[in-house]
């Protein structure tokens, strides 16, 4: 028996802009019909509020979690932070692992998350010895996701290097593979197993410091023979660029794109230091930049060249990234006001290509791409925002969207539908009893057995 | 009868830092005891989470949120936002301008503030004609600060110019009373009132586009001889300084300097576009420097010299400004966060030195040296943040503080208590009954009066 299910959004972000008393039926987790301007049928669940797509979160390392409020003691960089992150990563085990993600999903999901892009690289046991089942860890991450409600994809991440010319160190040798070929056998290997968790797969490159040139062709291939993403972090920093143009005499995104790493299916994460040809570079191949404000800010990594990226030819997508915060509103309105702080110029992306970038596109850069549009056919996954909160009183219809995109937080959201069926009912998860309480033990385990 | 009261709280920022366990005992709204380590007896009012002194917000327009999510269309500047801006202050009566301010207000509360600082310069009827009753606005300000139970400093700005050497023009004319004098006999008159509405006054000065350099002496002398505070917006817009430049030879903060309005009661409000010896003069001053980052970055102003400023001397304050976001936690953590942007280093400040700057800081540039601290003969205004969210689960008590500033938001405020009485209790405003429904409607009154 197919499962039919009624909505009725008090208004709805439709492909045409904000509309009033949006009816939206499901078959089975699709929708099939899109009506505007009706009043709410008895047997439809009333969404009040403004309803988008379920919102993509393309770029996630849900362990960071328990750096949160941990790290802003004294002065420091991305590469101190890093230490930290590092003594958490040392001996999560993967049942800590699972409870841990399934609890950062949750919170994911109650910021109107549906689906979200895991940049997965801790896939050993301490030490570098593989587990019985190597994938065990990536295993951890789809339950968990499974167990929070909300999409996964599993951007299983080739890590080889502790740097250009380096060998993994310390806390490192849990990510790597020992070279390509076993990264893919590996990957591969978790590509059968997947999807049945109602999860897909994708590939990552860490980065130019983690994965030798030389070795980049073979992750190239597989992401390009099963047609699924291919993310990589570019150029977060600057001694990134610097040791990159040292051993190679090109900058990351010039070894990207010979490696042939480049292409429609790519995202390039953060993409904070560019030169003019990188980006024309990485619009020329109609990839996507995923930008990740809030970690991007708290890493002093730099604003990153949006705006000019866009206008080249690529399209943005958004991530949470370290979780400093969870709140891709946040994000999405950080990556205008950035600009905005850099140029002295308002109006460089508005409020519906933001929220494409956090709807449509991100689901699309993560292999979604019947996701994130409220139509007809489209996989029936909707965030509805209250709008009558202290931040979004006085909002008016025609202007919703950009009241949402520039002054909600992610508090304000008050339901969550994935395939037709709720994950968060008036601020409530239906899955994860009490999230911050889950939050709470998966982080004070995790961090115990840190180091501090 | 002497009213007394007792709070418990789970835990408190106090002066020495976060600690467990702390009995507050207040009398007639002063705190008379600080205890820390002990359980709850019986008689206290339970604060559960971080209980912090009450926010101060030092530098608020109410009117301006009638604009939040209305001027993000399009591209533009500071100046065509302000033609936004004017259209709303065109109409407004003292009726729209106290329940619009009430409202307001009662949202800063239910955000943590309990004591905001009003850069107030809508002085006159439509078209500059005094009220019978040439104060109304200001006491509209003053009632809307009672009814929604925070402390209030009415900044009474002194604006006389649409320009350097110019009249003023359009809307303009219902900021200005002609000379400083005329300002001064108006502002002075409010001075006797004022205080029996519980709220203070303080003097300011627009800019040094709106106020001749030859009348600024007056309203310095006026806020000196009270020894009240003075306020004014200095280089938010490099406009502003080549304007003061080409007319005065010199920046706008040496312009200041001469008039005799740099010293320990000021406040430069943005301080954004600084020469070096801008800096130096406003640190000599001893001057506070108000930062209004979300404003500042909506308004594309640019990312001002907070961490020089401090080195220099200068006193760090934080305002919510156009109320594009009201949440003292997001504008703390974007001072740090927009340096980390700006010089890709982390840790410039510190949460509890952010902390300061949104309490005992941000209360004494307005006038408060009694509030702001939890100790013994402090005001007993207090703010609890949950610390059971989504956003602050997983916190430990030794950085409690560092996950707030870092990660709280605006709807983690669980308490707040006004001179030893609940303003806020719950989430829930004891004195505005329904918070967003009371800025939905004076929102759309303020803005149907105004022109679209």
């Amino acid at each position: 028996m197919p499962v039919k299910r009624a909505f009725w959004a008090e208004y709805a972000w439709l492909p045409a802009g904000v509309r009033e008393g949006v009816l939206i039926e499901t078959i089975d987790g699709i929708v099939t019909r899109v009506v505007e301007g009706v009043g709410a049928p008895p047997i439809a669940e009333r969404l009040v509020g403004l309803t988008v797509p379920g919102l993509a979160d393309a770029h996630s390392h849900a362990f960071h979690r328990v750096l949160r409020g941990r790290t802003q003691g004294g002065t420091g960089s991305f590469w101190t932070w890093r230490e930290a992150m590092y003594a958490v990563a040392e001996r999560l085990d993967p049942e800590q692992y699972r409870a841990l993600a399934r609890a950062v999903y949750a919170e994911l999901a109650l910021a109107g998350v549906t689906c979200v892009g895991e940049f997965h690289y801790l896939h050993h046991a301490p030490g570098g010895t593989r587990y019985a089942d190597p994938n065990v860890m990536g295993e951890a991450l789809a339950d968990a996701a499974k167990q929070a409600g909300i999409r996964l994809t599993l951007l299983d991440t080739c890590y080889l290097a502790g740097g250009i010319g380096e060998p993994l160190a310390g806390t490192q040798v849990r990510f790597g593979d020992g070279d390509a070929e076993r990264w893919a056998d590996r990957a591969g290997e978790l590509a059968g197993r997947l999807p049945t968790r109602g999860a897909r797969l994708g590939a990552a490159l860490h980065s130019v410091r983690a994965v030798p040139r030389d070795q980049m062709a073979t992750v190239v291939a597989w992401a390009g023979e099963r047609a699924v993403p291919l993310h990589a972090h570019l150029s977060e920093q600057r001694a990134e660029n610097e040791a990159c143009l040292a051993a190679y005499g090109c900058t990351p995104a010039q070894v990207l794109a010979e490696a042939g790493a480049l292409g429609p299916r790519t995202s390039v994460v953060h993409a904070t230091h560019l030169t003019p040809g990188d980006v024309d570079l990485i619009g020329a191949a109609r990839a996507y930049a995923c930008f990740c404000p809030t970690t991007e800010r708290d890493l002093a990594d730099g604003i990153g060249p949006a705006a000019a990226l866009r206008d080249a030819g690529s399209t943005l997508t958004l991530g949470s990234d370290s979780h400093a915060v969870i709140d891709l509103f946040a994000e999405a309105r950080a990556v205008e006001l950035d600009e905005r702080l850099r140029t002295q110029v308002r109006g460089h992306f508005g409020a519906a290509e933001l929220l494409r970038a956090a709807t449509a596109d991100g689901h699309a850069s993560l292999g979604w791409p019947e996701a994130g549009r409220i139509e007809t056919g489209a996989l029936a996954d909707l965030t509805t925002i209250a709008l009558d909160t202290p931040r979004l009183a006085g909002f008016e219809p025609a202007t919703a969207a950009e009241s949402v995109i520039f002054a909600a937080s992610a508090g304000d959201v008050r339901h969550v539908v994935v395939g037709g069926e709720f994950v968060v009912r008036d601020r409530v998860h239906v899955l994860v009893e009490d999230v911050p309480r889950a939050l709470d033990e998966a982080i004070r385990e995790a961090y115990s057995t840190g180091a501090r």
